[in-house]
């Protein structure tokens, strides 16, 4: 996605570590117009895929996949990462890794949100190892939902998360791959 | 507003200890169609207060709030839970009590999105006793930045939070207050 890719040379920021920073438009502060030419893009991707529910894990994902929701006219459930006094009834449980915290934490998703028969687009703002796409795969699977596809805003193509699930057999559509980046430059994969 | 009202005594759940449930379509859940009538609703009650920016809390806050800001055409920032590490540089931080979880939580907004001059409105799904509006109101003041209003899905009328800003002198609309609540029974506040 041009638009994506252009706006990440633009302002997208190279940290040590492999890390890229967006939070000026992407996951901290939120530029909704572009939010809503993100989900318009996965909407074009998937649009045949007789998607019913949109799937994604707090923070960051939560706003991308609110405005990917609008343009599917299904309902968006987030996985949330603290068991909230709130939630009560059954419950979907997974563990996930976090690089950039540094630490494992626990995705819930109440049971009566998740079923089989559901025909899922997974959607999270990053992919690096895919530890978070695992959690939420894993959630999908205990439901016996069905996971149609996987739409990442920004893959770091040089980690092994989206490979891993492409070979895994699923569809997974990225609008930007970065395939190498240091301190001076940034690559996209055609 | 009424689509809401009715949404809450058609979906919404009472639980032991004052909990209001809405977590089919408000806060696990997202019915965006209604999130985005929430935003039309927010726009018509603060077109003309000159806000330049919406300012939410993560997790439940930042779909709805990004759904209003498409309606303004105004950034959103969402004060994160965590430190990650991929926060760098300078950042306002405050302190929250959740009464959902049980505990106090830091609060951080990065100095570089919001700033003396921006004209806010804070959003979030749910005010009570209002810790966590207290705490971005803390960081606006931090950053300088003028609280144009506060926005509010689902206030509890009964709990202090929401007469306590109004007497403060902020402007509050809350899109539903809660009167009173038992387990057989909801009133809204006319």
């Amino acid at each position: 996605m041009q638009e994506l890719k252009d706006r990440i040379l633009k302002d997208g920021q190279v940290r040590p570590g492999n890390v890229l920073k967006v939070d000026s438009f992407l996951n901290h502060q939120m530029d909704v117009e572009l939010l809503d030419h993100i989900g318009a893009e996965f909407y074009r991707l998937y649009k045949d895929a007789g998607i019913n529910k949109i799937l994604t894990i707090e923070a960051s994902g939560i706003g991308i996949a609110c405005l990917v929701a609008t343009h599917f006219h299904v309902p968006m459930v987030f996985a949330k990462k603290a068991k909230s006094i709130n939630i009560d009834g059954d419950v979907y449980h997974s563990k996930v890794h976090s690089f950039t915290y540094g630490k494992d934490y626990d995705i819930t998703v109440s049971q009566k949100f998740l079923n089989k028969g559901d025909r899922v687009l997974l959607i999270d703002d990053f992919m690096a190892n895919g530890k978070a796409m695992n959690g939420l795969i894993d959630v999908c699977e205990q439901a016996g939902a069905e996971i149609v596809g996987i739409g990442i805003c920004i893959e770091k193509g040089f980690q092994p998360g989206g490979e891993d699930l492409r070979k895994r057999g699923f569809r997974v559509e990225s609008l930007a791959i970065v395939e190498n980046m240091t301190d001076d430059s940034l690559t996209f994969r055609e």
